[in-house]
């Protein structure tokens, strides 16, 4: 029953995990060292400046939260939410459920926004939503996981700071596939996960709070209900002077964070960017070319993930395992209200490439024809060639 | 300044990380999994059932927390605490302090029951809390890692079941190194960590609950108050027949946690706190040689974890850092009160071991005349030396 650990190969082109870099997954096999050692506090002030280039700030309390994306939703929340703050949340799609739902449990007055699943949020509606409350922080999906939807945040950030509020944003899908830039647009609080578009493995949240954030956590009236995440004891751990201990991080988990970040910084952030929208271009075109419709509204499409909606009497859950087992590939069901009604193929980190683009296309291709789809064979890769020979 | 990933070689004999075993390592160079895998879940229910042979249990509701054993404290603690519960709490340490801080936090009424850094917390001091109130948990260390002791549980246990109450155990250090036996003893709810006796990288915390422990979290009036933490989710996930997404687990952890349970089992148990019991036992024979004094009281010393008082005239930090510097060996300051009093040896999992005791020992003698402490050379080792001879 337990023997040696043998896993499939797989090209992981789901949700997340992403396929993890080789140097990656090379750099924790390097062995462990102190949690005060100085040569461990020099490699997480690295790691912790990476983050800040990555993210596109100059947040001093900027860090990887021990604890995967959610982690990273919780730590955020509930280091700001003070029991009874309003809290105006935008929900179009699972995670922005998620955030409502961490924000009750912080005993917030929350304020849903909700819009079509697969449609973004609107500004003027959390416009609207501010002129019934007073919110202390707007929550928003930058990059929804569950739909596909890249949201824009420009004008909601602006909304936000009129109101005196704190813009969250999730950026868990977007860190390294789509510019985020914190300081430039102004995001108070970010956090996402190590396992998307950073091709890492997951297990650390990297987060940042800039300074009107910060205040606000240091001028709390109530304690932090969270040990494990209060930002005040974990800041004196990562940029304190003092270093004091709070817990024992994983050095592997940031010594794989500080390599995946380094193999960003090095392809160039604005290099990556196009990577990941040209690949999904490619892969849209080639769905688009055989009758597969983006789930996510046109013009707001995150292109780290593209959701499709599953075409009539074609099953679910019979071309998923068909791809596993025929392929290797791993596409993502549905979530939530999604679930066995829209495909999630992800291309992010290291997977956002032109053979994964033509292999899932014409895997599912030849599935759906097995299923009784007519079509022509080799329809989807070539219009999915034809992006990549265009550019 | 984002050269590639080098780490000094060290010799790990402190509170933890200890040295993680290269089996270990190398598994986390495993590529990732989707979370919903069958493969995957394989991994898990394997993993699973390694924890719980390692624990002595047949609790369903065993798994690893992501997140590291202050994650596991938490994740206990925030389940089963509701607000105004009454919950006793033994405090003889740093540790037992932290018990306190989080159940506050979960707005328990927490009665504190103290003892002497380096003292057991005894029975009476117990039944005495729950003759004041009815509470709903006892929480204790099993192994203080900030003082080196290893607290008896059995009379304690009695007690808290006499008065219905649950009790908790933390046993973040004494995992795999010393007994356990949550079955045979009667623990409702016990989480450890990783990077002590099992050898594995920090990072995921084991932790279990028994039916009594379930049953109490099921039953709850208010809801958790966090949603990373919230077992009712995370047993869905874990050993749901439905294995319904919470969050995406580090496959990586998980991989490594696996590993160093198969090392931990192919050891075997009783060998493994032998092994543990014997080197302690020489390390403390070497130190009092030397006329080094442990900090925890006789009979109730925990062998992975020795504290020895710093005798007068020395200085606690330049021993450390001439202890790094000259031999590469890391050794724990005192935490709180014990901070610049007392060292910390660590003789955790793999680096428990007769090499590591001659040397550690060598080693601070060595510094200590070089700091006019008056010893023959070789003392030290001597005493160890003949324990390793006698048995």
């Amino acid at each position: 029953m337990h023997d040696e650990l043998r896993v499939p190969s797989r090209i992981l082109l789901g949700p997340g995990p992403s396929i993890a870099n080789p140097r990656v997954l090379k750099a924790m096999t390097t062995p462990m060292l102190g949690y005060l050692d100085s040569d461990f506090v020099g490699v997480m002030d690295d790691t912790v400046s990476l983050i800040r280039q990555v993210y596109g700030t100059q947040n001093k309390v900027t860090f990887p939260v021990s604890g995967t994306g959610t982690a990273g939703m919780e730590t955020a929340l509930t280091n700001v939410i003070e029991p009874s703050d309003a809290v105006v949340v935008g929900i179009n799609g699972y995670f922005g459920g998620r955030i409502a739902e961490i924000a009750e449990r912080c005993r917030a007055n929350v304020i849903s926004v909700q819009a079509e699943w697969g449609d973004i949020i609107k500004p003027e509606q959390i416009a609207d939503a501010c002129d019934q409350v007073n919110p202390k922080l707007i929550g928003i999906v930058h990059g929804e996981t569950s739909t596909g939807v890249l949201q824009p945040l420009e004008q909601i950030i602006e909304i936000a700071h009129e109101n005196e509020a704190l813009l969250l944003a999730d950026c868990v899908t977007s860190l390294g596939g789509q510019p985020v830039d914190l300081d430039a647009r102004g995001i108070d609080i970010a956090y996402s996960c190590t396992q998307k578009c950073l091709a890492g493995p997951p297990g650390l949240s990297p987060i940042s709070f800039n300074e009107r954030a910060v205040e606000v956590i240091h001028n709390r009236a109530t304690k932090i209900q969270s040990f494990y995440m209060d930002v005040t004891l974990l800041e004196e751990y990562w940029m304190g002077d003092t270093r004091k201990y709070h817990h024992t991080v994983s050095m592997s988990m940031i010594y794989a964070l500080r390599e995946a970040l380094r193999v960003v910084v090095e392809e160039g952030l604005s290099e990556r960017y196009v990577r990941h929208e040209r690949n999904a271009r490619a892969l849209i075109a080639g769905a688009e070319a055989i009758g597969l419709e983006p789930a996510a509204t046109a013009k707001h499409r995150a292109p780290m993930l593209t959701t499709l909606r599953i075409p009539d009497g074609i099953d679910d859950g019979t071309i998923r395992k068909r791809l596993i087992q025929d392929y290797g590939i791993e596409i993502g069901g549905g979530l939530g209200i999604f679930a066995g009604k829209a495909w999630r193929i992800g291309l992010m980190g290291d997977a956002a490439n032109e053979q994964n683009v033509l292999l899932v296309l014409n895997a599912i291709e030849k599935l759906l024809i097995e299923f009784g789809y007519r079509v022509d064979a080799g329809t989807a890769v070539s219009a999915a060639a034809a992006v990549y020979q265009e550019s």
